[in-house]
Order: C-alpha cells, then sequence, then structure tokens
C-alpha cells in the first residue's frame, strides 16, 4: 500500500506563499489563531488522517454497509471516526464561538478536508456531512434546533445529512412531493419517499438528523413552494428519551464505489408518525437555505475529487518510482539493465498530467475558500465582491475537479498496467471511488447550466466581469517577468476567446433561444474551467518566480522546479484544449436540438 | 436489464452497404458462401449472444473465478459456452476448410465476435482465445502440432492462450527469462514465470494449450532470441493419457472489471518437468509467429472494447426514453408534466457521442477487417498494400475503441445519474470491464510507439502514404456532394494537419532525436486516432446520402437520419479536438524529456 497520499509541501506552498492565510489574522473573526496554530492543526489533521482513517480505507470498501431489518450496519471504525472528528473540533472547527466552533479560517478546514479525503473519502464524508447539516441549522434555524441538535452533531454524535432527491425528482428538485402537514404542536407531519441519501441511516451514531425539503400542503407549486425541516430518525419525547420518529431505510444502494459510506433509501411517515420540524421560513426551503449546504457541499464534492486524484497519484508515483521496465529509446543494448518506469517520457508526461490536475484543481478550491473565509468579515462592496466570485466559481470548482479527476485517476491506474487493474493495489478503488463526483451534488449537467445559464448573467453580468478583472490582475503580473511573459500572453488570448465565447452565447438567449443558449453548456463549463485552472497555475507560477528568485534551499529548489515544469505543463498540454471548445461553442448549429428521438431508433 | 446490447441493422448497414461483403464471394476462397448465409450467420450469432451469453452476463462478474487446490473454478456457464462455440462451429469460422473451418469472411466473423463482446465481454474471451491460438499453430506449427491441438481448440474442448508477460518482462517482451532446454525426445524442457494470463487455467476445459513465449537456452539477448512454444498445461502420454504437465497455477488475480475471466500466473516446470513443444523455427517466436497473434488480438481488444460501449449505450438510451425529469427550458410551469431526458440537449449531446463513439470505431474496425480479408486471397503488389493498411491501422483501431470506449461508457453511466453508479443497472460493470482495453495486448502507450516509431516509417513511410491516399479518395468522392462538401473540406485540412505534424515528427527523428520523436507518441495516436474515425464516418455519410436519394421506407429514413446526425455530431464535436492536440504535437520542447524524477519528490 502506498504511503504517501497528499503532498504537505504543497498544501503549506498553497496556505502561505499563494493565498497568504496569515493575512486573515488581522480580521477580528480569526484574530485569536496564528500561523504555528494553523501548522499545528495540518499536522494533526495529517496525524488523523494516517492513523485513523488510511488503515480502514481498502476494507471500508470490502466490507461496505448492510441492510439488516431495517437498520444499516457500517464498518465499525466510522463509530471511531465520529468520534474522533468530533472530540479533535474537526467538524465544528469553522463555526463560531458561541456554537462551540473555533472560527478557523475556511482555507485550513479546506486544507484539512483534502487530507482526510485523501486518506479515505468513504470515510471523510460523514463528519463533512454533520458539519454541513450543523452551519445549515446555525446560519437559519431557530435557538431550540440549534440547542436541541448542533451540538451533538458537532460532537460527532448524531450523523447530519441532506435529504433532497425523491424517485421523480432527481435533478429537478421543483418536482419533490414530500409532503409536510402542520400538527397543532409546533411541529409538522412528514410523508414521502427520498432516495440518494447519503449516511441517512447507519449504527455508527446514536441518531440521525436529516435537513429535508418539503413541500407545506398547500404550498405553491415548483421551487417556490419548497420548505426546509429538521428530521430526525429518532425525536426526542416529553420524557427527553430517543424514539422512533418513522423514518424508515427501505433500500441501501450497491455501488460502483464509494462503497464505505451507505446510502440509502428512506420511506417518511409510513405509520403517519414522522415529526419535521421548520427551519427559518416556510417556502424558503431550496432558495436561499438549501442553497447553502448545497455550494459548501459542491465545493465538498470537488475537494474529494481532487484529494482522491491525489492519492492516486501518489500510489502510481511511487510505483513508477520501483518498477524497472525497459531502457532509453537510444538504448539498443538488450543485455543493459532495464530502468524504472518513471524515466519514459510518456510515464512523466502521465505523472506531470495528474499534478497538473490535482495542484491546479486544488490552486481553484483554495482561492474559493478564500473567498469564502473574506464573505464572512468584509462588508459593503468589497463582500458583494467576493461573494459574487464565490458563486460565480462554485460551480467550476466543483466540476472541473469532478470531470478531470476520473481522468487523472484513469492516468493514475494506466502508469501501473496491469497492475493498475488489481484489487492488490489501491488504485482501481480510487477510480471507482472517483466517478461519484460527476453525478452527486448536481451532475456536470447541471452545473454546466448554473453557470452559463444563471451565475454569468446574475446581476447583470457583474460576477463575471469580477472574474475577467481577476484573471487580467495576474496576466498584468505574470507580464512583467521575462520568463512568464509568454504564458501571460497565452492566458490572455485564452481569456479573449472565454470573452468571445460567452458573447455569443448570450447573443442567442437575447435572440430569445434558451435551448440553443444552453445547448452545450457542458463543453462551456469545461472551457471556463480549463481557462480558471490556467490562471491558478499561472498565479502558482508567479508566487515560484518570487520563491526561486530568493535562492531556496536545495530540497525547495526541486520542488519549486516540479511546480514549474507542471505549470509548463498545463499550459503546453491542457490549455490548448480550449481550441476545439471553442470551435464548437462557436458553432451553435443546434445539433442535438435537431436531433429527434425517433432518429436514435436503431 | 436493458434489452438491446447492438444495432443489427447498423451491422447490416456496415457489412452490405458500406463495406460490401458479398464483393468477396468473386474469390474462389469465399465462393461457397452467399449473401443470405451472412445474414444467417448474423442472426445465429444473436440467438446464442441473447441465449446463451446475456444471461450470465451479470453472474459472471459477480462470482468471479477462484483459485483452490492450485485448480481455477469458473462459472459453470464457461463450460457451456465453449461448447456451444465449438459445436457451433464459432471458433474455426475463418479457418481454412483443411483445419475443419468454413472461410467465413473475417468481417462476418468480426461481426459476430461484436455481438458476442456486447453480450457479455468476459464470456466471449474464452472463445476468442482458442480461435487466437489456433489460427498460430496452424500458420506456424507442425503438422503433428496441428492434429495435436487445433481440432480439440476449434472443438472447445481445449482452451487456447497467449502466454506472453513475465513478472519483469511487462512491456518489454525483449527481458523474457523463461527458458526452454531441448530434450533429446523433441520436446523442451520449459522453467519460468508468467503473469496475468487470460484463461491459463480453469474448470470449463478438459486442458489449456499456451502459445508461450521463452528463450532456448544460448539463444541471443532480446526480442532476436525468442522461441515460440506450445506448452499444455496437461501433456499425452505415450498411453495417450493427459497428465500434469508441470504447470502450476500460483495465484488468479483479483480485478476491477472482465472478472468473469480468470487472469492467472503460472509457473512453469517447478519440478523440472514441464514440456514444451517448438512452433516453427528458433528465434523467430515474437516476430514474426507471437506478432501474428498479437495484432488478431489487437483488433480483438478493439472489437471488445467498442461492443462494451455499444451494451453501455442502449441500457442508456433504454432509460434516457423512460425516465421522466425536467421541461424544455422555456416552459416555466411547474404543474406541466416533466418529459423523459431524451428530450433535453445535453442527453441527445451525450447519446449522440456514444454513438459517434461506437460506430465509427465499429467502421474503422471493418475497415481493417475487409483489409484481412483481401489480404489472404488478392496477391503482389495488390496483396502487399492492404496488408501494409492492415499494419499501420492495427495499433489504432486497437486504441481508440479502446480509450474513447472507456470515455463513452462513462458518458452512458452518466445518462443514468445516481443510478448508472448502481450495481442494479449494468453499466457500472461496463464502466469496469471497460477499463482493461487501454491495458491489455499492449498499453496505449505503446501502440503510440508501434504507429509513430515503426508503422508510420516502415517502408520508407510507404504504408502511410497509402493510408493518406485512401483517405484522399474518401474526401475527394464527398467533396463531390454538394451536402457533403463542407465535411469533405473539414477532413482535407485534418488530414493536412497530420502530414504536418508527421513531417515535423520525423523531422526531429532524422536529426536523431529518437526520444524527443517519439515523447509525445500517444498523443500523435490520439491524433491519428480521430481522422481515421472521420475518415470512418464520411465514408459512411457517404454510404447513407447514396441510400437517401433512392427513397427508403420510413424505418430505414429514420435510421439513416440518425447516421447523418451521427456523422455531422463527429465532425462539429469531436474533430475540432485535433486542433489541440496538433498545437502541443508542433511544439516539440522536450518538456517531459527534461523533467527530472527528483522534481516529483514534494
Amino acid at each position: 500500500m502506498a504511503e504517501k497520499f497528499v503532498s504537505e509541501r504543497n498544501l503549506k506552498f498553497m496556505l502561505n506563499e499563494v493565498f497568504d492565510v496569515p493575512s486573515l489574522l488581522k480580521y477580528p473573526r480569526y484574530a485569536d489563531h496564528s500561523p504555528e496554530e494553523f501548522d499545528m492543526v495540518l499536522d494533526t489533521a495529517m496525524k488523523l488522517a494516517k492513523d485513523t482513517l488510511k488503515p480502514c480505507f481498502t476494507e471500508m470498501d470490502r466490507k461496505p454497509p448492510e441492510l439488516i431489518d431495517g437498520k444499516v450496519k457500517v464498518h465499525p471504525m466510522v463509530r471511531t471516526i465520529l468520534k474522533q472528528f468530533g472530540e479533535g473540533g474537526w467538524i465544528a472547527a469553522t463555526a463560531d464561538y458561541e456554537y462551540g466552533g473555533q472560527q478557523l479560517p475556511d482555507m485550513i478546514s479546506f486544507a484539512s478536508s483534502f487530507i482526510f479525503g485523501a486518506a479515505n473519502y468513504s470515510g471523510s464524508v460523514y463528519p463533512g456531512l454533520c458539519s454541513g447539516a450543523a452551519h445549515l441549522i446555525t446560519a437559519f434555524g431557530s435557538q431550540d434546533l440549534v440547542d436541541t441538535y448542533v451540538p451533538k452533531m458537532y460532537a460527532g454524535q448524531w450523523q447530519g445529512t441532506m435529504a433532497l432527491t425523491e424517485p421523480q425528482a432527481g435533478s429537478s428538485l421543483a418536482d419533490i412531493t414530500t409532503t409536510a402537514i402542520p400538527a397543532e404542536q409546533g411541529y409538522y407531519k412528514i410523508k414521502g419517499q427520498k432516495i440518494f441519501i447519503s449516511a441517512s441511516e447507519h449504527d455508527g451514531v446514536d441518531n440521525v438528523v436529516n435537513l429535508l425539503l418539503a413541500k407545506i400542503k398547500g404550498a405553491p407549486a415548483g421551487v417556490k413552494g419548497i420548505s426546509l425541516f429538521v428530521v430526525p430518525n429518532k425525536r426526542i419525547d416529553e420524557q427527553g428519551n430517543l424514539v422512533f420518529n418513522d423514518v424508515n431505510v427501505t433500500a441501501t444502494y450497491h455501488k460502483l464505489g464509494y462503497r464505505g459510506s451507505p446510502i440509502n433509501q428512506l420511506s417518511l411517515g409510513d405509520n403517519d408518525d414522522c415529526h419535521g420540524y421548520l427551519v427559518g421560513e416556510p417556502h424558503k426551503g431550496l432558495l436561499p437555505y438549501m442553497f447553502q449546504m448545497m455550494n459548501e457541499s459542491r465545493i465538498g464534492v470537488g475537494t474529494g475529487a481532487a484529494a482522491i486524484a491525489s492519492a492516486a497519484y501518489y500510489a502510481a508515483l511511487e510505483y513508477t518510482k520501483e518498477r524497472p521496465q525497459g531502457r532509453p529509446l537510444d538504448n539498443k543494448d538488450p543485455n543493459s539493465p532495464q530502468i524504472p518506469i518513471i524515466n519514459h517520457a510518456d510515464v512523466k508526461r502521465m505523472l506531470l498530467y495528474q499534478r497538473a490536475i490535482i495542484e491546479g484543481s486544488l490552486s481553484l478550491l483554495f482561492q474559493c475558500s478564500k473567498y469564502a473565509d473574506l464573505r464572512v468579515v468584509l462588508t459593503g462592496p468589497e463582500q458583494e465582491r467576493v461573494s459574487l466570485l464565490l458563486d460565480l466559481l462554485t460551480p467550476v470548482a466543483k466540476t472541473y475537479p469532478s470531470e478531470m479527476g476520473v481522468v487523472s485517476t484513469s492516468q493514475a491506474l494506466q502508469c501501473l498496467g496491469g497492475y493498475g487493474y488489481c484489487e492488490e493495489f489501491p488504485i482501481e478503488q480510487h477510480y471507482r471511488d472517483a466517478r461519484i463526483h460527476p453525478i452527486h451534488e448536481g451532475t456536470t449537467a447541471i452545473q454546466g447550466i448554473t453557470v452559463l445559464g444563471r451565475n454569468v448573467t446574475m446581476k447583470n453580468g457583474q460576477a463575471f466581469k469580477l472574474y475577467l478583472e481577476e484573471v487580467a490582475k495576474v496576466i498584468d503580473q505574470a507580464g512583467k517577468d521575462e520568463i512568464l511573459k509568454p504564458y501571460s500572453q497565452q492566458l490572455a488570448k485564452a481569456l479573449e476567446k472565454l470573452q468571445a465565447v460567452t458573447d455569443h452565447l448570450l447573443g442567442l438567449a437575447m435572440q430569445g433561444n434558451p435551448e440553443l443558449f444552453l445547448a452545450d453548456a457542458t463543453l462551456y463549463i469545461e472551457l471556463f474551467g480549463i481557462i480558471a485552472v490556467a490562471w491558478q497555475w499561472l498565479l502558482q507560477a508567479l508566487t515560484v518566480r518570487k520563491a526561486l528568485a530568493g535562492g531556496p534551499l536545495e530540497a525547495d529548489a526541486n520542488f519549486y522546479q516540479g511546480k514549474m515544469f507542471t505549470f509548463r505543463f498545463f499550459f503546453a498540454y491542457e490549455l490548448p484544449k480550449i481550441e476545439g471548445l471553442a470551435t464548437r461553442l462557436l458553432n451553435s448549429d443546434g445539433l442535438t436540438l435537431e436531433m429527434k428521438e425517433e432518429y436514435f431508433a436503431d
């Protein structure tokens, strides 16, 4: 089993050199912390990942959850994981002091999540879900809800979930039919079906708290009639005991990967006795409430995707250094010894590819985390600015790592040849685990429609304009560095292409043709993502150039040289992919709209 | 479970309309056959696929082979499959009459293999391996070897294998160390280890016949010292009994997919009693002998890859027609009924993508089959021509379907959203099965080096020149059709780009820089493959235009319209991908060569 799964050096490079996390300490919210503490948090996260999460990575896959008599049995380590995460303060890390949190910056919490996801993605999901669900209650719930549920969730004793999807309402949340009927005692009676609900029942906790979307009887049709409820699997009766709340698990799915975490089908209110507690006001359940958790989860998915790719990459790297096979192409002597395959150009290409994807994705996610950190401490137009940038980039920071993480993990597998395909090595599991990400928390198609159909146009295109400015700033800075100048120019051209494509597509929208406008939104988010990651690579290269100018130590010099090669790789191999995408996106011939179902007949 | 897994209509379109299989009947080798018989063969193949292979598709995955006391236990259906394939004449289908074959054209046998692979890829491998191994014996083995082994293999009673890979010799066959020491009685004593040998021991047959590479003691180093042996797991003693031949199974691999077929590790001659029988002359084992089976197998891998993608596609198509979700983008009424997702542009895009990959790959593979058919009946320069074209295209016909088949299957999975990720639907298995293809029978990197480093330059570039002529012919024909003219021009430009890239890379080779020349060979074969498949799509479009001009029946008209849309899709969405690839390939900056191992340190 490969030892290394993340680069701590790279995380510290991102935090301290690129995104300057200590710069947050000037804000009162973060003023109690220090750079040394941030380092210590990461070290502790690494220890937790190595000692608790990684050892059960394979076993949680091989012994997936089982549904037995309506109860879901998970791996015994799940309870340990939640306990340790709760006691270590990881679940509440970014929460306000008043809720028992530590007010750590999102960047630090994000770096820890990345470490946890790389060690054992399934294992990392349980505390992650507790965190997101508890944040949602603290943001919009009553004091009573906060007091009852949040401390238990932050302690890892009760599991949090997000319960959105229904059999007839997957991508189309407007169509949920779970109903909530007000009871006299202040609660609502819930009735309906939910599917694909992660961790929504398991024996690693004493209770599960579902943050659930339902429609109050008589509510308007569509998304405007959706309300948010806390629906625990066990409710507290008048004597303070936990009693069955008529939440019934009807199935647990058997999945390709991500098998350490149960995804269940729930039937609520079979006996007309499922109590739900309204969060905030009626009809605001999806927008704005659940969108907060969804956006947080989308960043979480991007993080998990990059993390899995990271673990697969280090397993591949270790193998390619050790595996002798073949000789340099100009050596024709069959008696000379074989060389480790890391010396072959194509193997280095595959490794650089993975690094370019992983560290580029990571940078984009750190960028989003920084916006999230600033959003809670800035005010007025400055806050509006980071808030818009975060909203704009969230679907991209979900989708790029998710889609490219699958390819990156596949390239890691390829580095091992036949062994990569075997269960004796960890990469086949990473490959299976990775495939969930383009699906959950909104498929890639949904993210594409969100970024092009909603975010690029929101507030009169303000977010998109701000984004272009942000990228232009980095282009300008890099243009002043002799070595980076050609890359700066390449990115400037790419950005022009993004603008041209966007203008072209918005033109179609203006002509009142929403179908044509959004027909290739999936390609648009791909184009957008490549350019966003190129921006992040140029930003990293700027940092590296500064560091190299300072005359670093040898180990550091190797790290920075590796960064420069990976940066150059992205611009040489990945950024040119926008050419073909732009060609297609500028050619709105309506091909897929004209294609008829009956033409698929044979 | 999805019903449909291949389009019979499309196979007949390929065979009769595009590649004109009846045109082969004029050659004496095929003269006994008729178009009606060809149709009947396909109908029988469909019946065998539906009745025997498909019903055990899932179960063979869920109950994979087990190694028990040195014996490999496979699913009981394996014996039935081999028996039916043997009795039905499928294993010997293309073999000469003198060996009990039917002298069917390769195109017909290929179409059948495609059907079998789509129904159950693992199940289809057993008879496929028997076929390839038996062909190798008939081509180069003594009459005695032919008489002893071939009839049993064609009958499906004895399994054939190809035993090449060793622990220290995966992609580098030059480094095999299995030895063969001549014994006085005419056989050789074999000693060594083989790994990743498909079907090399199982209880679905009475014996296994390994076509095995080894080095005769004292042979030259490298590939020039490799000889080919028949090494049965059980040999025939003087009394005519089958006795243990000291072939020991030391492990059977647990794999991501392709789990219905055992891949074993063999230890030969542990007791110094493993007999091997030399095939042909010493030292010609790899080149030319095993290359025949390898090239046949590479086409087989391409076929299997396209077949799996086909099965996944039809499962996705069925789902998208039945699954209601969402509404047209211009319909804002949440009370209106949801529509089947096949009506969404992005879903149609994903379906068209899959069709474009599958039917484009299929066409390229049919093209290769036709060359294979002509190679055995033509003579002189005409034979040389098809032979060179087949050699040139074989790595492409292996790699394009293998690489793109993985992506296509992934898109099929995506069409089902969360359900695609669940074992209750077949696509997650297709997704796992598909991933073997870029690895076995030579990884994609090896194929890239073969096509660029060997095939493009062989015989003074003659094969490549012939290929350009073949594509140019189709470009010329299409240029005369008003509708196809723009596509013809697009392909002409793409072909120029291929030539420019090839000239550029060959220039580096001439400058004596083999490492730089081949550094991006994987990207080169990707570029080559996209253009080759565009050529095949234009060829199909020409056929469709002719058919549409004839005023087809309605069902046929829908089929042809679907073809035209898929053809247009390939030119609009896939062919532009060569732009980014060419940009990179023309920029030989030596990035991956300069990257040092120590830069991967952190």
